[in-house]
């Protein structure tokens, strides 16, 4: 199978190992499957953007430095698999689709100010026809509402993206870095290719195998 | 003044002479103005969209057929202005970026799949801190609804961004080469930058210092 | 085999299916031989080399144009085999062995000013040292004069390379868009590098395993 | 004059406003002065080399992304001077001539494992035949040893690259993230070219031409 | 005036000053006019030619070695120019335009296997429309036949291209490294733009101001 | 294995065959081995360098006419193994990176001014986490001083980096053109990565995997 999976930039925030995500990767490569990874920002991608934003950046030269703080997380786990992983970092979907043509993983940051990384996600998802996109977020998978906010949120073990739109709209914002789950592009993507995406928890990155049986906590959002 | 004019792909479909948009240029740099010319694909994108339809591409690979004739629109009219353009068309915004840094009029085609010529331009002005956005279209400015449909749709020369938004709603598509005016990309970037936008038509191209004096028939856009 | 095919642009002037190029590629490549495809530019390239001269762009800005689309045009070629061939097309014969070195379907339009796409397949044929290189022209093969200007032109199954010179010698013009069959060239390539050429009509692009083993129609081409 | 100024990574490692450097350099430009920014990795780049080492990446991945975050650093001071900076980051010293030649301010991050970016700023100086290395550091010049070491070290106002070499001999150590100072690459580029190297600390990046006078502390690195 | 200048390879057989040529570029430059400079590779293009046919190499590779060495010759000459040359030497006609939008002096060395450093020169000034391509040779300009081997060929101050064709013609052969004066390839590009060419004398590098008044000796081609 | 081998530039000098090294590379990738080869710039890189030094260019730019030198002996190199050989040859560590990732032995020259292709092979050496360095040179191995110098020289088996670094520090020196044997940056590599080098005489090119099973003269320097 072709699989995009996505990390939050979150998890590169503590000094926390990272192996978890290369084994990972490459037991899925074990089991015959193609992978592109896609790697947010994280606190370090925030650190920037404040700096720029003391310097009085524009908005697309904040999204910028939120973007090479993806490509260096990016750069990082590309670096940690270096018998499986294109040496370099695309940083567009037309180098991201010339580095794919090698057969090796992919690992790619930010393409492009006004978007996030889940677009970014659903571009590569959409360009290599994948079978799955899984987001690996800091919460359990979809919710009615924002688990973050709202305690009693109630978990959605399915759910089409026609429900996911309308449970995001209120919330959705475009200032650089500030972007959640899917954003409007994302979710165009996603539907226009009807791109199948399971949202999970980074606590079971090394557990994709198991999330793509439906062993594992993960909700699916299906395309309508 | 910084402007980024975004011309219709269709001023591209037929033979008609192309010279009175250099002209129109050459004239706004020698009044010491800055410009980025954005093209759209036109017929001759939609023709290839058409082949790679048939040849069964997905929607990102259609998408890149209508960006590769759009940056073949922007070739021509910069190979039009040897003296005033920079010689290339830039792939991305980063390359953008580093191309304006030359003090030159950059010519952009698009950047990437899932986007129209519309979100270009406004990433493009947003990334400068473009005093105007002007788009060329086949119609004379902004209706209360599509003036290709409704033949007693009504002019409106003064709108705010809030207001588009409803107008274009219901009418918005993201099949490949169907985006109209300004997609969900644009409309949200020129809102978080407050970008202020003019419509008008192609026959005024000859004309842009006139509009930017208020002159012309023309719609504005004013971000809220 | 190393093969290498030129199509003629002609090819992509209409809507019809490009499949069958496609196809005959992939089954080459499966009966173990490596292709280089090379395609021409067509009327969209004549298009665009009209608007340019009326907006008095000089020979090789013309030349340009029609290489743009000639790489249109090898571009909707690659995307149609994602699996079987190199995601870019080489813009110089560099870039081509660079790509060549992968293994995989290169696919090209043109170089460079001042030479014909038969140049171009000329050159990629030498580089690679190639076995054949396949003309998939408008014409059944070589005649002993130009058949579009003379219905009683001779079909000839087999020239040298001298004939061939003495041919067309007459008929060349080097005007933008307007090169035929070899140009001098893609003759001095040939020549110097006793090259193959089979010369046949693009009705039989799906049959050219039986092209090579001399069951169709075609003329070829013996350096001497 | 031209002038290449070396910036400790240490600069960027908190949110305190980094428009100072920025204010610096754009009244050196005003006074007709060309300016080559080094900029250094600092707790960034310790935290990711840290992740690296975690992941068991070898000694030169380890550098790449310490080189990675210099460049991240470089990339923000480039986005606050638009129009006085080259808008890319160099990655090498043929890139950085290239882009040195455009008349701009270039700001750079590391080139390569296995040199600090002190020897990045000496390759930088060598290649523009630089006037003034200055060296922005975290103390107030160079002492007769470490003065982060030794509370009792001694402020050298004037110092010959002999005599340094001889202060740094011992305390030179080779682990990624851990050069101080020169390293012996930086010290052999500066000996062979005869460059003249100024130190001085963090706290006067506001007040280079007052250092250039004379007027404010730093010390003199004499080539001999 | 926009003037390409050809400067034969075998200027840089012999460890004898180069200067004089830097020197009238500069002083070219100086008096108001663009240049772009072409350089041929000499003997070292003739020593790794054979070292490529010892190692049996195609025609394709053997040019490109002569392509690189000539690239060397030009680099040496850009890196003698530092504030007047772009810093890169450009590999192809698309890149040279790029550059030469720079309002630099430009230094190319070849392009493409198959074509002489002479056809590269009418290249580059037919893109760039020049008023003058300046040959600069072993011999003191053109004459009726090869003075190299016919001691009394006769010296011709005007000859038109048609008159040069005819006395080219037999002495011409493509073996890379063999190509003479001006091969097939620039002789059409010479025709169809009608470009002026001066062929002059090596010693007489310091003297092309004087060239272009008349005032030396060398021969003018005149397209018809 | 992986094994860097590094070829003195005098190995181009004379027109001798160079056959034996790509056939010795040859047979070691038919052993299972991975091989990156590293040329230096010899005779050829001196002539330029004496050109450039009468040109009266400053120490990065002699260095960057030997480093292209040497990265023609690297292309001519590359250009003898098509099949084997990565067609282009890396310009810096990452470029080396991005093309060792696609399997195929890589052939480089230099990277960058300051620093010996002695160097250039240790950063590929440690880059690639190498199990020998092979230094292929005009000398049987290590002596206890330069044999060149001394006739009465002793050959050293076996020698650590400690003992190697005493007999070498007087003798470095860092005028463009002239290190020796280990620079003081290779050295730095060599220890901080412990890589094991073998020193051994150009004579045995076509012996190298006698070389490595000790049957052949040589010197292996061990990182302690
Ligand atoms: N309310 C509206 N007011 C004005 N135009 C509208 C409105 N709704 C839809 N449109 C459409 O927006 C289009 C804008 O013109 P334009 O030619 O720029 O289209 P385009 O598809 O973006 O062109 P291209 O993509 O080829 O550059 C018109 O075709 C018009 O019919
Ligand atoms: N003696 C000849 N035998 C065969 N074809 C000839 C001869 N002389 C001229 N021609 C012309 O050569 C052309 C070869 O066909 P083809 O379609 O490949 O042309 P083309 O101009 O190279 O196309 P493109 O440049 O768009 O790829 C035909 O148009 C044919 O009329
Ligand atoms: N004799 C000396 N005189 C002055 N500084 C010394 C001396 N010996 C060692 N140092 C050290 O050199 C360092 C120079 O400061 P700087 O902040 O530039 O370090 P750095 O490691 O190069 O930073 P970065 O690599 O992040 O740019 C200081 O940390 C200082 O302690
Ligand atoms: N009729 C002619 N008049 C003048 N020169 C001629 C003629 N026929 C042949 N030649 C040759 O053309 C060559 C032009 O000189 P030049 O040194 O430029 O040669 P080149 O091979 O182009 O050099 P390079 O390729 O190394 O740049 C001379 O060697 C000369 O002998
Ligand atoms: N103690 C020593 N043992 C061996 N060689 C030594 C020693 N000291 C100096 N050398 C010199 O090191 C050189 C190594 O040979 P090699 O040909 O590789 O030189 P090189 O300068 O690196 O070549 P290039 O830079 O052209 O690749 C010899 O010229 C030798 O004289
Ligand atoms: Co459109
Ligand atoms: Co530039
Ligand atoms: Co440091
Ligand atoms: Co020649
Ligand atoms: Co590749
Ligand atoms: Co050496
Ligand atoms: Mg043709
Ligand atoms: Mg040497």
């Amino acid at each position: 199978m072709k699989l995009v999976i996505k990390v939050t930039g979150k998890f590169f925030d503590d000094l926390g190992d990272k192996a978890p995500l290369s084994a990972s990767i490459k037991s899925l490569v074990e089991e015959g499957h193609r992978v592109a990874l896609v790697t947010g920002g994280g606190s370090t991608a925030r650190k920037y953007i404040g700096l720029g934003r003391s310097l009085q950046l524009n908005e697309a030269s904040l999204d910028l430095l939120g973007i090479w703080v993806a490509r260096l997380n990016a750069f990082l786990m590309a670096m940690s698999m270096p018998d499986l992983a294109y040496a370099k970092v695309p940083e567009n979907l037309e180098q991201f689709l010339e580095y794919w043509g090698h057969g090796k993983v992919v690992v790619v940051g930010g393409f492009q100010p006004g978007q996030s990384t889940a677009a970014v996600s659903a571009l590569v998802a959409e360009a290599i026809s994948a079978d799955y996109l899984i987001m690996v977020t800091t919460v359990e998978g979809v919710f009615d509402s924002d688990p973050k906010k709202n305690p009693n949120a109630k978990f959605l073990p399915r759910v089409t993206t026609a429900q996911l739109k309308t449970i995001l709209e209120s919330s959705q914002s475009v200032k650089a870095g500030t972007y959640e789950l899917l954003d409007p592009m994302a979710m165009k993507i996603v539907e226009r290719s009807k791109i199948r995406v399971i949202v999970t928890n980074v606590d079971r990155i090394g557990k994709i195998t198991r999330i793509l049986k439906g062993e594992e906590i993960a909700s699916i959002v299906e395309p309508v």
